[in-house]
């Protein structure tokens, strides 16, 4: 039988469960004041420190006029875009963290909902963005200085005029009140903007912390952004919660990560699967045992993938599953071992029932079906999408919020991711999950990657496409890889298409691009006519 | 023990227990054909007419191009209602039936955000709509035949145009598509529209059918308003499920009510608290117990009222708790008797939790608290309300339904109805029901009616005032009424202020108008000036 994590850590710290993420930081830097929590490069905060920079932050605001109003950020990973949320919910209001792998248009249109009057930027990000979002803001704090060319009616200052500010008492806050907005990663449509209150980050941060055994000389790799809820819930508010140490990266490097591991003798590092696939390109070596790390959270790995890098590496990878508007979900123990291809079992804070996906009846256990939540205590799920009230009607209809995934449970409570729902492949009355396909296809020796999509289809609704990356030197043509997928799958989900690409699309979070697998780019082979047809010329 | 109602009923009839409010029409319409389901005066429909009309009034909406558009009515107490409503719903669109007892500006509000471009109406309830309200529609029926004075670019059609034209079948509905829409009381704030789906009707229907045990051999004596969802749901549907007769009146009077009931030998009658009251009013008479009366659905009674007038009358007094958003949320069942003062043990199809008001948390069985509601099943609560996405996302916060309401559990899971939210008087720390205090004002033998509600105070935060309606020739003074409250509740619930009134103002489904206490229209005296100060002169 699994342990069951419970919010022990919070109440040892704290002496209760129901805390605000600045009563967090205040109980953690009265219990450790000096032990670090925050460093990137040569730049460090203890537990005291940060409290001492957040209240600063805090009373910067005060000062300026700005208590109470929201406060965005744009910067690769910092320590400043923590201090700035602890100081800004002191302040009284909740804090978004600008996505900076955003570019352009998509960028400029996250900061000017965010509706932000206050930005904590530096130089370089600060140029990324677009006229009307530059000047969205009426006060832009810069962490590496005023550039030049401050226009009029818009106030520019440096980190310097936080650290000079008094420190400010934290205001009252419910743990009900929002701690963050966040943007979902809005891969279909405009990215939604979710509100998350205090409880959902305090109480999702102690069960993460006692199921993973966090302890206050646990060193964190962490390179994930603070833009999203791994970032923010996963690494920054677990390690306040256990008091271990972050030491930031703006970004993962295969060919730096074992260093930067022994650089700050990290015991616990983050990713998605690609980590996994990139790390174990490098030969096999007698050194892959030599390091620090114990446990890694490495999401949507397959069994195989996580069974080889934990038999090569001797890391527990664990995983998690939940999303932006509820999280964590799941909670897999360290030190055990579930069920290859599960999420773990579910956090008492959360009800989960798989659902139809066209009638939400509930479905029986070992079906698959759209996952739903219900929180069984309160604050612990988003507040609703902000300015999109349209949009959280339509997720939480019959009072459970409706997830966009696929999934089922054992008899034994273990959850199983199955697909996204809009991934599903619906063909001639039939159901298909795309990464069924893509993970027969994947083991294929040839192949390195794959990606499956369906196209449209006027006489079965929709045929199944698959890219494809071969394996470099790899021969295998598109009918080889056909035969072999009608003799490893049902009839049904062989796909009618298959495209051979260079490589995949992935976002920063190591996320498939799945609506770039619909269109060309590779020699496309239709086994109707049995020929392929190159690839359209770029500007084609 | 007391017995579960279950969904039988409806099982029994249709063969399954998810079933939409057309199929459920057709299934009884096959079943007993011939058997009276609605009749005023003169007019009368068996199950089968009833079924070939809303058929007809499909066929009517198609060919005039609004099939799948909304439809409303305004009418008196009507079949017309009835009809078109299921006709609406086998053209694919939902039914709103507009309030008949609202007038002038709130009832031209309805009638606009309805959006129905159809509307079904007599001549007198159409000349109540203000000249905006009344070119709202596109195509107006006139069930007593079209008025002169048709404006151009409006069309104006007598009911016969729908007995004219050819049945359709009813187009394919979900049970979570809407069966109706209606408007919540708004006695305070505007009222909300609330999206009703066909599930939430048909399987609560037969809930009540079972609870009740309503048999084909049952007769309504119904004058329950159709735009409410009792007259919507406790009488029209489960007659439906039931096979049971509607015989319908305009209103309620005390003086024909028992001749109406011998008339048409009703079995079953509905009502609010003060049909009691006034059926009471009459002296005892050997005739009291000489009718043909089993039950009543009688919402909102003490236990002494309820006690006293089964005693007198030999009818069970049943009433279930719910509201326009989910109904009904209790069954307490014929034959047996619950507590005194609970509202029966909850609908199976229904979770139900006590949460504190502020903070959301579940309180312990006995606490009085918010009541809060989840589906155990889907599409049996509203989908939300129309044009008002805020509103839903506030009242679904942590995905409980959030009810206006006071309520506690016993520990045997019967509910218990304490007091509406709004209705609570917080004075200098304490909490306050209104309905506390009137209960024991209303006790005292010079006093026929009571309504209490709190009056802002800058030291207290709020003041109790107690509006008091004498019997006929007492004589009682405030002061003396004073010290009787002070004789038999806390202090702290002692009235400040005492106002006498002729009468209270109550709404046409006998709800006192609370918002009606506040101001002053008798003579009111303060127990610290104790004096009384005549009430201002109309007009002032």
């Amino acid at each position: 039988m699994s342990r069951t994590p419970t919010h022990a850590p919070l109440e040892a710290l704290c002496g209760g469960t129901w805390v605000t993420v600045p009563e967090l930081l205040a109980a953690r830097a009265a219990a450790t004041p000096d032990a670090p929590y925050l460093r990137k490069g040569d730049e460090r905060w203890s537990f005291a420190e940060a409290e001492a920079t957040a209240r600063r932050f805090a009373g910067f605001l005060k000062a300026r006029g700005y208590a109470g109003r929201r406060v965005a950020s744009l910067l690769p990973k910092s320590p400043y875009i923590v201090l700035a949320w602890f100081g800004t919910n002191m302040a009284g209001a909740p804090f978004v963290a600008l996505n900076h792998a955003q570019r352009g248009a998509l960028l400029a249109d996250l900061m000017l909902r965010s509706r932000a009057p206050v930005l904590v930027t530096d130089r370089a990000s600060f140029a990324l963005l677009a006229p009307d979002a530059q000047g969205a803001a009426a006060l832009v704090v810069f962490v590496d200085g005023v550039p030049p060319g401050r226009p009029s009616g818009q106030d520019w200052v440096d980190w310097g005029a936080v650290e000079a500010s008094p420190p400010a008492d934290p205001v009252a806050q419910a743990v009900s009140d929002p701690t963050v907005m966040i943007y979902t990663s809005g891969t279909t449509g405009r990215a939604k903007l979710v509100i998350l209150p205090h409880a959902m980050y305090t109480r999702g941060a102690a069960m993460l912390a006692d199921a993973f055994g966090y302890r206050p000389d646990d060193v964190f790799h962490d390179w994930m952004p603070l833009s999203h809820v791994g970032g923010q819930l996963h690494v920054t508010l677990a390690a306040l919660v256990a008091g271990s140490h972050l030491v930031m990266f703006e970004t993962f490097s295969r060919h730096s990560f074992w260093q930067e591991v022994a650089d700050c003798r990290a015991t616990v590092a983050f990713g998605f699967a690609n980590v996994v696939y990139l790390l174990s390109l490098a030969p096999p070596s007698p050194a892959d045992r030599r390091h620090t790390l114990r446990i890694a959270m490495i999401a949507n790995n397959t069994p195989e993938a996580k069974a080889a890098f934990e038999a090569r590496f001797g890391i527990q990878l664990l995983d998690t599953y939940g999303m932006s508007e509820c999280e964590p979900l799941t909670l897999p123990v360290a030190g055990e071992q579930d069920p290859p291809g599960s999420c773990g079992r579910i956090n008492g804070d959360f009800e989960v029932a798989i659902l139809h996906p066209a009638t939400d009846q509930p479905l029986p256990v070992g079906e698959v079906g759209r996952v739903a939540v219900r929180p069984r205590v309160p604050h612990v799920v988003m507040k609703g999408y902000d300015e999109d009230p349209e949009a959280t009607v339509a997720a939480w209809q019959n009072l459970w919020f409706h997830t966009q995934d696929l999934g089922r449970f054992d008899a034994d409570g273990y959850l199983y991711f199955v697909d996204r729902i809009k991934n599903a492949i619906r063909r001639g009355g039939e159901n298909i999950a795309a990464v069924d396909v893509e993970k027969v296809m994947k083991a294929h020796p040839g192949v390195v990657d794959c990606g499956v999509c369906g196209l449209d289809d006027p006489v079965v609704g929709q045929e199944v496409k698959a890219v494809i990356v071969l394996a470099a030197g790899a021969t295998t043509t598109p009918a080889e890889l056909r035969a072999y997928a009608q003799a490893n799958m049902a009839g049904y989900m062989v796909p009618r298409f298959i495209e051979l690409r260079e490589r995949l699309d992935y976002t920063e979070l190591g996320k498939l691009r799945r609506e770039s697998l619909a269109g060309r780019a590779g020699e496309l082979w239709d086994s109707r006519s049995e020929r392929s047809e190159a690839a359209p010329k770029q500007g084609d």
